[in-house]
């Protein structure tokens, strides 16, 4: 790497997402012990004009589901945060309750919002120590302690960066998150002219969460003026000059990234996307012949860095499959049998398992028979019914058929070929191809 | 939108390119007129290991082409601009002259860099007045009046931007592109502690290109001391340190954007699908029973945003469909008959169409007897063959088949099937799905 003002203070690739960035039901509780009372405030009543894009950037949708959804549950799966607030336009009210209750948000509580972001933000805050006050349906047991401060256009958040927001601001009134300036920042003459530019290493970019303690934000809100509220400076700048509290800053990732651009929503959808297509599980009935597919597609995927995991069905331990994995491959031999799909169809269906991503269910049909035509084999119009009533239910089911062959150099470019496109399938999440039964 | 420090000054959705930002080889010379010689340094000599991917970013691919050779395209295509020096680290030298190669860039030239990023933008320059000193194979007639330096990983550069930057240059000695600063900037304490916040208003973000006349930029690289080019700053700070002259700043667009983190990537080559996924030309080869299946996809095709173009065929008037579309669809009704997308893809090699995008033509075929079962319809075989010959070729073959049917409703489900899978094989350009026969 050259020296040099360009990428000096780059950090690591932000694309490496554990898996719980994506939103794993299977997320545990982090190791982090947090013994205080802590809820977040997501304001939400930006209405994207500046954009150019007709909704909103919190309400754009991708897999199915609106930007916001993503965000609020990196909170909800964080055990330690009791509440969250959302605070929206008045015009929004209505959409961001239908958000909440179809995607089964169960911390979340919709506030309405003011005409600038601070006022929005103040009315959360507020919100959040009525709840306390009128002992409102228990949902926000206690007034919190710590309150975290997110953009609903932040979805990657992560558990341990939450954590240290929240210790920080317990213990010094504010924290807020910093990133490394991506540009030079330069100041410019009243003409257009270059004045002079800032010494990069003395300044950061200030970026979300934020966190303060209750009464710190509320006092800050409280005390300051009607043009704070309406020209917005940083709550930081806020609860510096009005509680004297001066924010500790702490160094963020680079997933803390805001969607801004329409090219961000197409960045974030293929972050999510990558998350959802690390891993697949295989079921081979039992079959040896089908166990030997399993295992020889299993070698290619893994040079396609997709993780196989073989199983002869999803009984007993191997259940928890039907509650970890995103993606699903069930391996039948000859005959034109889809009730092993049908089963495992109506198994993740009762799990609940596609509310939050689509899953993707892949029947492959290895037909033993050497050397029969291909089109004579399977009447695709049962895996076409099949699918279009698994993607009502956010499931995509996607049929490949192959034949065995013993002439290993054929058989080698099969196994390859359904590699390929299962990979593809799989990290595609293509609604239009459904149904299709493809041919390796 | 709500007022606050949020989104203040955000610019408008970068999404929406003009047809030339993926680079179309159609593309017109522009309406400005500049009658001054103008090239371009772009360094490229970062090995990326602090971005945490393997690639330096600049080499990573995406739809077949590395990032920098879209950057090139990008001035390339700007009929003014004479020639480009792409700087590149020792190690590159081979890869990027490969690059150049292979994607026939006919104004590069390949220069080694130094050790830092203001070493190579110098080696860069000695370079464009080199060429006239020794009249080097003619390859820059002039030394340039104006000298453009661009980042190699900012691809999306548009030529009316470049104009500005080119004749502010001429005009002022130095011009660079500004953006609004995205988040606030913050002065930190040494102890990591909130110091104050920057007034936004009176910042800019300095970003690439940046022009300079050719003695401006050499003689501040001249009289530059060894701490400048080690530690370098802004080229801009040069100029003004070492030659006195106040650079024009000029407002950018977004899409001036840094391809910076994996994520960004994503998002590079979601704008080049959605560029190359605009329009597709539909060919009936005059058949009535086509044509009419034609213009009912037209309709489908246009409620998904996708313009469609029908004709009989591409004689003629419409043989320019081959020098300007990405996309081709091609009608047959009955009988398996491949040989018009044989001929299509023969014609479509010739032009060298698929040079710097990967082209789809999708096959559809149209049963008219009604009810025949679909699987005794076409052997997949033949399609499957020519798909692979065509896909090293960077041509992406598909099939779908249809029924004719009498029944309304039904028909109009077929359609729009078609229509659905039309605008996904389109939109993904997967290779993996090549030769497959779909169903609609």
């Amino acid at each position: 790497m050259q020296r040099g003002n360009g990428d000096a203070d780059r950090p690591g690739d932000p694309g490496l997402f554990p898996a719980r960035e994506a939103g794993m039901s299977s997320h545990k509780p982090g190791k982090r012990r947090v013994d205080f009372p802590v809820a977040a405030v997501l304001p939400a009543g930006g209405t994207g004009e500046r954009t150019g894009l007709q909704t909103p950037k919190q309400f754009c949708t991708f897999l199915n589901r609106p930007l916001i959804s993503y965000t609020i549950q990196a909170f909800e799966r964080v055990s330690w945060i009791q509440s969250v607030v959302v605070v929206v336009a008045k015009e929004s009210t209505d959409l961001m309750t239908d958000i909440v209750q179809r995607f089964q948000h169960s911390k979340v509580r919709v506030v309405q919002g003011g005409s600038t972001r601070h006022r929005s933000i103040f009315n959360g805050v507020r919100a959040l120590g009525e709840a306390q006050a009128e002992g409102e349906e228990g949902s926000a047991p206690v007034k919190p302690k710590v309150v975290i401060i997110h953009d609903a256009v932040r979805p990657f958040v992560e558990e341990d960066f939450l954590y240290k927001i929240a210790t920080a601001a317990k213990e010094q009134g504010a924290a807020g998150a910093i990133r490394p300036l991506v540009s030079t920042v330069i100041a410019t003459t009243s003409e257009g002219y270059l004045d002079h530019s800032l010494e990069r290493a003395r300044y950061r970019a200030s970026e979300m969460p934020q966190g303060f303690t209750y009464d710190v934000i509320y006092q800050a809100y409280q005390r300051c003026g009607e043009s704070d509220f309406e020209f917005g400076t940083e709550c930081l700048h806020l609860a510096l000059q009005y509680c004297g509290t001066n924010a500790k800053l702490i160094e963020g990732p680079p997933t803390l990234w805001k969607v801004t651009y329409k090219r961000d929503l197409a960045a974030a959808e293929s972050i999510i996307k990558e998350t959802l297509s690390r891993s697949a599980c295989v079921i081979t009935g039992g079959s040896a012949q089908a166990a030997a597919l399993a295992d020889a597609v299993q070698k290619a995927m893994g040079a396609l860095d997709m993780e196989l995991d073989v199983v002869p069905d999803l009984k007993g331990d191997n259940a928890r499959y039907l509650l970890e994995e995103w993606n699903f491959i069930q391996v039948s031999v000859s005959g034109c049998c889809l009730s092993e799909v049908e089963a495992m169809l109506a198994a993740l269906e009762a799990a609940n398992r596609a509310l939050l991503h689509p899953l993707v269910v892949i029947w492959v049909r290895l037909n033993d028979s050497d050397g029969l035509s291909i089109s004579g084999m399977t009447e695709p119009a049962a895996i076409t019914e099949l699918a279009s009533a698994a993607k009502r239910r956010n499931i995509l089911l996607y049929g490949i058929q192959l034949h065995q062959s013993k002439e290993a150099d054929r058989w080698e470019r099969s196994v390859l070929k359904v590699a390929e496109i299962m990979a593809a399938l799989i990290r595609d999440r293509s609604p239009a191809l459904v149904g299709q039964l493809l041919q390796a």
